[in-house]
């Protein structure tokens, strides 16, 4: 069986997808082609050995095949007849278009079996605020926050504050506050990429951490637990300029009671909504609770730095996707009301 | 400007959508095309004389031309050269797919203009349990709740209560459980159609009120309130065999101060979430309080029986519509990290 990476997408992550594919070939044998949607909604069929930065940046991929999303699979239009490229998608389109349940939803239209998040987990771990009620009502602890839509009068804030897009990921447009006169500039900068903005008490010198997994038959299958060593809170650039390198993540050092908490926690996230992706959690332990702080559902490179044997596991969970509810339609209904009309 | 009545779909709903559709070809008087999705996600052209339910009950739609969903429209193949479908697209696919935000995904993905609910206003009215969370948030009213997943015990349930799958609209799979004896059997109806179920305390005689409406440039603009007039609850059959009748609905009698509360829950509901829909949302009035029930963001033939001048309103709608954001992608984070490597 081989994977197609999915990559590219219109979203302001489009180029962390780029980086996320190219990372991901180096990680897997079995990858069978590189399909590439660029912002226009269009799909390209990448030769392996085009898989570089420039080939993407110079737009290059525009020579390359297209394709149509067609049942079953990628259309690809020959001169001798037409072929359709299937095998499991292993979705990589972070932010919107991957993250939003609209590439799930088109995987799913179209009976393509696939690795990511479904729709409606797409839509609660895109949005902030749905993520934060999400957890709550699953038992887990948050950071309380506000939401504000544009045009809102911001006011109200406690100091220091995080200020982030509703629906971004990637550290994009996120800012901490900590006088008030930096509050415009930033909340300037959160609403270029959403019209609603989540501002969250900021704690400084928090202990984060981050764990992967996935579902098998019930079981979550976990990565390592790595503590995130950082400045503050990681930018965009400091997160993703060496989003490449070869650095080894530090293995948390905790407590055998936290770490079954951290697991639990993240049991409680993903079991009847997650299944079918790789997901990412990442947590905040304050005074030995653990806060969810972010569900990345498709998380760079599918974190597979945090796996032993990321190869293994993959094809494990690309053999036990979850299958599209199919209904049987059997125009009982309509014939019922063709009766009582006496037709 | 002319409109695509698309329905059908990949649901329990699916019958029901072909009524709707039927039903709204005698409100508007601008439909250029009736586009059908079958069970299997092949799209057909309906000739407008076909519409009728037989055509679909004896599977007579297979004849019509199939069509393809691409970058702008609908693909018709023709012998001398191929035609792009377009129009603005009312969506009519009621319950799973097109409720559920993978029609509303593909049709943003491919561009496509149409009415009916974003992504994130499909799955968020879809989940029963989301959309209460939802509401909640927004300061409105709602009934207690508990969420069941296939395989819990199902206890602690106080009775009378009425029992539903989480994600279904139409009163399929709802039962009202007022002795324990009852439970077993309402719970393996929920079931049927869903792996979660929601129970809420069942209260009998309370007034129900619906109320449908849209957004035109930040002001919503209001259907007549009607009274729900009843047995007890409205099973399928009950609610649909006479859905194409002609009876007109009752108008609520309510007062000014109530009839404002059911209004400014429907605005504080629908700003910010539903923007691009129709919507009618199901209101119960307890000691006057009013609280939301459902939300139906794409209601049985757009609700059209609740309008003065539809067709009026339709078409102001179809002017007014959200557009996709569209990001600009320059390739500067890669062009960066070029740099940074030397290269």
């Amino acid at each position: 069986m081989g994977f197609i990476i999915l990559f590219g997408g219109n979203s302001f992550e489009h180029e962390i997808s780029i980086v996320s594919a190219i990372t991901i070939k180096k990680k897997l044998n079995n990858i069978d082609y590189f399909i590439f949607l660029d912002s226009s909604s269009k799909f390209y069929l990448i030769p392996s050995e085009s898989m570089k930065s420039k080939h993407f940046a110079t737009l290059s991929y525009k020579k390359d095949k297209e394709l149509q999303l067609v049942n079953g699979g990628f259309l690809q239009k020959c001169i001798f007849g037409n072929k359709i490229i299937s095998g499991v998608v292993i979705n990589l389109i972070h932010g919107k278009s991957g993250e939003d349940g609209e590439i799930a939803s088109l995987l799913s239209f179209y009976g393509l079996k696939f690795i990511g998040p479904r729709i409606e987990a797409s839509v609660i771990s895109f949005n902030k605020a749905l993520t934060k009620d999400f957890a709550k009502n699953r038992g887990i602890n948050v950071v309380d926050y506000q939401i504000f839509h544009k045009g809102d009068s911001v006011n109200n804030i406690q100091l220091p504050a995080i200020i982030k897009p509703l629906r971004l990921g990637s550290s994009i447009g996120i800012s901490v506050v900590k006088n008030y006169d930096e509050l415009e500039y930033a909340l300037d900068v959160a609403f270029e990429f959403d019209d609603s903005i989540i501002v969250e008490h900021f704690i400084s010198n928090v202990k984060e951490y981050n764990l992967a997994g996935f579902s098998l038959n019930g079981e979550i299958i976990f990565s390592m637990i790595e503590e995130v060593t950082k400045d503050e809170f990681l930018d965009f650039d400091k997160k993703y300029l060496d989003f490449n390198a070869t650095n080894k993540p530090k293995k948390a050092n905790l407590t055998q009671d936290i770490e079954d908490k951290v697991k639990n926690t993240f049991i409680a996230i993903y079991k009847n909504c997650f299944e079918g992706s790789l997901i990412r959690c990442d947590f905040f332990i304050i005074e030995d609770k653990v806060y969810l702080n972010e569900i990345n559902p498709i998380p760079g490179s599918m974190a597979s730095y945090l796996f032993d044997n990321f190869q293994e596991k993959i094809d494990l969970l690309a053999l036990n996707l979850p299958h599209r509810n199919m209904i049987k339609i059997d125009y009982k209904y309509i014939s019922k009301i063709q009766a009582s009309k006496g037709k």
